[in-house]
């Protein structure tokens, strides 16, 4: 059986509508269609972000605009301070170091929480201002974390460093009120929370962060955001841009807002809380221990000792066609994700439940059938 | 009337077959699905840029690929010969430049052959070998000028300068043998002769370049193609790719092959032939003068003093529904330019030319009615 139900933290499922949206015709992207088009999605976007500030559309996955993160803004042999507790956070130190930042990781165990007292210290004892940003993850999809932006933000304080936020797997279907926070910069990609095929990804600035673009001396062309802004202004893009995922975005914008905003997150919220009862249900180890810091989004479920390796991740996509992801970087063959993140609901994860009560009960572990589900429903109708 | 015949040089209309493609269900980059597309895309990329050499997909539209074409082989400081004699080849220089080459810039007027002699001097008294890299557009969309890449390639002869070069607007409309003509480094973007939607770029690198990869100092990440290679011994990419149009490739080289290499140049010979005798015949002066390098995928076309500016370029539009492109750069309101690349045919061609001669007509100009189409229709037919 081929898969037909993705469960992983990206891409996700691409609604009919939206995917019929990318056959478009191909038009002009210098022409007044494109023009209107950019206008539209752009200030849609501007609404999920929560902010005034500007924003940008680039033809890249999110890494892409992750990178654009850093080279607008910082110059080689600037001070930043990287969060990282895991993949993504690792990825966002590894960018700035790469374009000649002198990075400081201030890292915890992938699956815990950041260090937000080291921060503070870290910031306090900063005595002449040199630390010129802090990267990152909101939330790390390689363990399910959600990292709190609530108490970074605070931390942060009249401290000038620029906050650089990773909100890929959140922005959507998660509140990030970019402008309330503090967030100069944050970016996000097109196939997480907003349902369209990965090719576009999106990038908030504020007014401080872009002040620093004017004196940034990191290289940079492709995702340099002074083209992209004079560009806007002629309803362009200073590169062709993925016409067909534009088009799309305007329709699943339309989705997105048909559901609202909170409801979107009530409904990711719900569907994290059936997936970690389902799985203390059958007895499985959560990665993320504490609900406060719990993805809404992706939940990593470690591997138990009667099914090592990547045979759950094996079974549940042979048997029963669902695509959930295995551990990545550290903890590959230690963990397996299940993604609920975009357009699915509330029966998807009953039907993933389902599923793995089967496989695991397949593989000998001690799991009651039907269990898994009552706990996974009664999380739902909370 | 909304535009319905697209003749830009990119994007280029996109078949039935491909648009259908694109509204792919998704699934998972890093699962077996896309270990064996991307094997198969690879591979038949490989037989239209005729080399044996790597390719790597990149998801970014052409200037993302001329970006890896020069992050990944040089260091700052480095001597760089750029040859520019129109828009894309002022932006390789530019990137070049931004990265901290020491470049040097060998233009010839927009619309004129490059200054081979000029370069043939340049790399003789280059003695002591500083010269790292040439870089070249094949095919100049913004003046419809193709550079002569066999004079190139011998000129470049022994010298160990690796030769850069863009055939954004070329590659598989024009015959482009990489490994005969030593072609170190060679991109182009997906929405041009492979007339998929825009938002992938493909790029080769031959052995000399690839060990050169190893010691360049340029700061990159999201076009490290060091990344993308280890990736690909994997069947992944390194970064989410723009899988819609993945599944879109494999389409649109089907199509591509039906039709077959030699035809499809030959179809583009036709076509750039058709538009030339056309515009000829009602009197229109050409910005590219001498045959041998007149492009085969696009042709630049001078604004006649009865209609200045953007005239002729709305009036196609609005009247007919066929969306020609302005000038661009310098020339921008100085020529239109008709584009004639991808899945267009020679009866494309024929309509292009009615609906221009109508409206040159209606604009007041001197053309005989017909004569322009029984022009393109003899240079089709010949």
């Amino acid at each position: 059986m081929s898969s037909k139900r993705l469960m992983i933290p990206g891409p996700t499922p691409v609604p009919p509508a939206v995917a019929r949206a990318m056959s478009t015709e191909m038009f002009n992207h210098r022409g007044p269609r494109f023009a209107e088009l950019i206008a539209d999605v752009t200030a849609s976007l501007k609404r999920i972000f929560q902010t005034e500030g500007r924003l940008y559309i680039l033809t890249s996955s999110g890494t892409g605009a992750m990178e654009a993160a850093v080279v607008n803004f910082l110059s080689p042999g600037d001070r930043i301070v990287s969060l990282v507790n895991g993949a993504f956070g690792d990825r966002f130190a590894s960018i700035a170091a790469a374009y000649g930042g002198k990075v400081e990781r201030l890292e915890s165990p992938w699956g815990e929480p950041l260090d937000y007292g080291a921060l503070e210290a870290r910031l306090r004892e900063d005595k002449d201002l040199s630390i010129r940003a802090i990267t990152v993850v909101h939330n790390e999809s390689s363990t399910g974390m959600l990292n709190d932006l609530e108490a970074i933000s605070r931390i942060r304080g009249n401290h000038p460093a620029m906050l650089l936020v990773d909100t890929v797997s959140s922005m959507g279907a998660v509140d990030v009120p970019v402008d309330r926070l503090g967030l100069d910069v944050c970016f996000t990609a097109s196939q997480k929370a907003l349902f369209l095929p990965p090719g576009l990804s999106f990038i908030s600035v504020g007014e401080r962060a872009w002040r620093a673009a004017a004196e940034s001396r990191m290289p940079r062309y492709y995702f340099d955001l002074r083209l992209a802004e004079a560009l806007l202004q002629k309803g362009q893009t200073p590169f062709t841009p993925a016409l067909a995922q534009f088009v799309a975005l305007r329709e699943a914008l339309q989705l997105y807002f048909a559901e609202g905003r909170e409801n979107c997150y009530a409904r990711h919220r719900r569907m994290a809380a059936a997936v970690r009862a389902a799985a203390r249900a059958m007895g499985l180890e959560l990665l993320v221990k504490e609900e406060r810091y719990a993805s809404p989004t992706v939940t990593a479920i470690m591997t138990p000792s009667q099914a090592p390796g990547n045979q759950i991740q094996a079974m549940m996509r042979e048997r029963f066609g669902i695509e959930i992801a295995g551990g990545q970087g550290s903890l590959e063959g230690k963990t397996f994700r299940v993604g609920h993140l975009g357009a699915v609901d509330e029966l998807d994860i009953l039907a993933a439940v389902g599923a793995l009560e089967a496989c695991l009960q397949s593989l000998g572990l001690p799991v009651e059938r039907g269990a898994a589900l009552r706990a996974a429903q009664e999380a739902l109708h909370q």
